[in-house]
């Protein structure tokens, strides 16, 4: 082994960007209904890419890519496909190139693109499987959506707690079906409960007459199969699991979720948490106009109200804005600085939540914190802007009031950062649901009064 | 195997959360200085449930749990502590604890601990290690950060490309010294550069005579030791790797990443995204309050000069503010509602950039379905807020104003919500890089202008 050669940078930022090249010289393969030249297009992508490439091509390139090479659409690619487009895909899909797409994959895969599917269009998927499979299918769909049972695959590879490392090498060695993908040998009491599992690796590494009991790993983790994906997520990330067996209420084997769909998982939540807290729902790059207008309209409706609700706040003090036409022109600033500071330890505290790091245990010292911090910029801020506001309009009284108006917005906005998810969470809710509106709606109004009362009480 | 039994809902939304008894319990133990009560205490968690609890309780209780129970820190512990506490805990603990600690790790989690100390603590900390670890701690450190090189174990288990199951297993059982945890066989062609690799599972169920280039696996990745470690956890996630060879220049093999280092990448990466959206940057729950002040001074001061900026355009209105009041009552509704549809078509177009959803192929298409949709909603909340303002102030010439300026503003803030992050990127920047800042500038200008000024020609 040499010495490896030393970069100063990372580079490659792109390293796994398709070519630019491939999207326009697909559109112009498609324009010429050149299938040849499609497939060859696709022929060294990864599923995964091609799916990528899908989403990308408009609708009506979609559908001509459908009639001029279905059977590009495979099981793999369909599974890889964003929910949003596998409906139109399978729709219009002929029905043995369907067929043959989900025949070749694993359970897991079907259950989840099935689970997103009309009525009619799960039975003809149902029906293209073999009897087995399907009843695997139709077991993992009886779960409650987004938990343990539908994510993971049933095929499981166990071995009797006594056994020895000799006599579950040969056990697998004469096993005709053994999962695509499995990394831990599961050992299962009599009545099939898992007490405990072996690496592979172990396994291959340990002599022959050792008890499987003594090389089972240190941390093992069984998973209900009711629990909430994101939960499951978490457990694999923070315990460091490969792979999980998953039990049912009785504790018994039921199925076996590995890290990789862990992760997609992991992934999901993260693009969860990111949307919501900028309250946009479901949204996919291949939605039309329309639906994200329509899906964007209900938390602009909210803001609508909030907005409404600091304007009244405004009209209050139409007396004082009237007869010092400054204070029209300072009060948006002391509004968004509370905004700017109020979705910073938002931020913050919903991330921490996610990560459970802010806990019952801490969350007193959090908010304790959270004031500090935000009493020092305010002061801070007091400063800078009280100077400018004085000398702008060479007025120290009026540098004063938003001076102080400053101080009480920032710490007011500290504060509601670190409430607002904290109470949503008590709640029940999702602490990343639109948080950020309520935010800004008490930095918009407490912004707003502090800054024309104290105006109305020193400068009138 | 039983039917599994079925739950309306995915329950235990908090399976993995610590009991709420526990740092309480703690407290008292460590005001005690109760030293088996501690050990007591800890001895049921998980290495990362330690580390969660280390991290929850205050810096003077930390103190004494380092004083009292020094062997809790063992290397696990250590290394799943968050950066942050790190310096501190390893500045505290005695130089025998230490060692111990770290000598029990792979070589990639000393190297994540080392990178993050001075220089005195490293050096104390390479002492510590063997002369082999020592070597292959210091050739990772040698690798830029945040590089795939600095991710990798340099333990690997390898097998010539022309080798049969047979002679893969015979030298697997034979050899001493086996990775920890492994998932693959990798083939490497006689001048040690990777060209496939075999899954441990294959290996089992394989014959003895079958060659192992013959049960390679279909998808195989080698990752370049400089690569940035974002662009490695993207590969795995969307490839759906569990393990992958890191390569030199040569493309010879140097080490391997497997998922769950990954996983905790992604994680992080996620971390980076939202934090950075909002204007936080590297900031920690255990950071005291004068650090979390100084970390978001700066872009809250970014945010002051934008905010003024906006004040400067109302400023430029005096004259209409003066003579209609219920201008500076409306005028934050129509800013507000462009922020919020902004930070809307922000967080999508963030997140469809950071999956590579969103690319040179495609980018015309979102901005132009982006402004479709602005249009959409700006008529929709023009209508509405039109109607409102209307009759509110008895003023339908105020209501068609404020309505113009809500369409003008919500099409350009869904247009400056996906032009913003990708103009970021375009120039090599982080799209998240508080792009939420930039976005609502553009709307706040644009959102005041409009309104002000089209009042100024129609109601003055």
């Amino acid at each position: 082994m040499t010495e490896p050669q030393i970069a100063e940078e990372p580079r490659d930022d792109d390293a796994y960007a398709l070519s630019e090249r491939l999207v326009p010289d697909l559109r112009l393969a498609l324009a010429t209904s050149n299938a040849d030249r499609v497939r060859a297009l696709f022929e060294p992508l990864h599923p995964a890419d091609v799916a990528d490439v899908v989403e990308q091509i408009t609708p009506p390139e979609r559908r001509e890519l459908l009639v001029l090479t279905p059977e590009l659409f495979d099981g793999e690619v369909l599974s890889e496909l964003d929910e949003s487009l596998r409906e139109d895909v399978i729709e219009f899909l002929p029905q043995k190139a369907l067929s043959d797409a989900v025949r070749e994959l694993d359970s897991d895969d079907v259950v989840d693109i099935l689970e997103d599917l009309e009525e009619p269009q799960q039975e003809a998927l149902l029906d293209a499987l073999e009897e087995v499979d399907r009843a695997a299918v139709e077991i993992a769909l009886s779960y409650p959506e987004d938990s343990a049972g539908r994510l993971m695959q049933r095929e499981v590879v166990t071995a009797p707690a006594h056994w020895t490392v000799g006599q579950a090498i040969d056990h697998l060695r004469n096993s005709d079906h053994l999962p695509e993908h499995f990394y831990h040998v599961i050992l299962v009491d009599p009545r099939h409960r898992p007490i405990g599992h072996v690496t592979l690796g172990k396994l291959m590494s340990s002599k022959r007459d050792v008890p499987l009991a003594d090389i089972q790993e240190e941390v093992f983790q069984t998973i209900p199969a009711d629990q909430d994906e994101g939960e499951v997520a978490y457990a694999f990330n923070q315990y460091h699991l490969i792979s999980a067996p998953v039990v049912d209420a009785d504790d018994r084997l039921v199925g076996v979720i590995t890290i990789d769909d862990a992760m997609a998982v992991l992934d999901e939540e993260h693009e969860e948490d990111i949307l919501r807290l900028s309250g946009v729902g479901d949204e996919s790059l291949t939605d039309d106009p329309l639906q994200i207008a329509r899906q964007r309209f209900p938390w602009l409706g909210v803001n609508l109200l909030t907005a409404i609700l600091a304007s009244i706040v405004i009209s209050l003090f139409e007396g004082a804005l009237q007869a010092v036409v400054a204070l029209a022109v300072l009060m948006p600033i002391v509004a968004s600085m509370g905004g700017n500071a109020g979705t910073q330890s938002l931020a913050v505290a919903v991330r921490a939540l996610a990560t459970k790091d802010l806990t019952a245990s801490n969350a007193l010292r959090v908010v304790r914190r959270e004031a500090i911090a935000g009493l020092i910029n305010g002061l801070a801020f007091a400063v800078i802007m009280g100077g400018l506001a004085a000398l702008w309009y060479g007025n120290p009284a009026l540098g004063g009031v938003i001076a102080a108006a400053m101080v009480i917005n920032l710490i007011v906005a500290a504060l509601s950062g670190v409430l607002v998810p904290l109470l949503l969470e008590r709640a029940g809710k999702d602490p990343a649901l639109a948080s950020g509106t309520f935010v800004t709606t008490v930095t918009d109004v407490v912004g707003f009064f502090a800054f024309l009362g104290l105006a109305t009480i020193v400068l009138l």
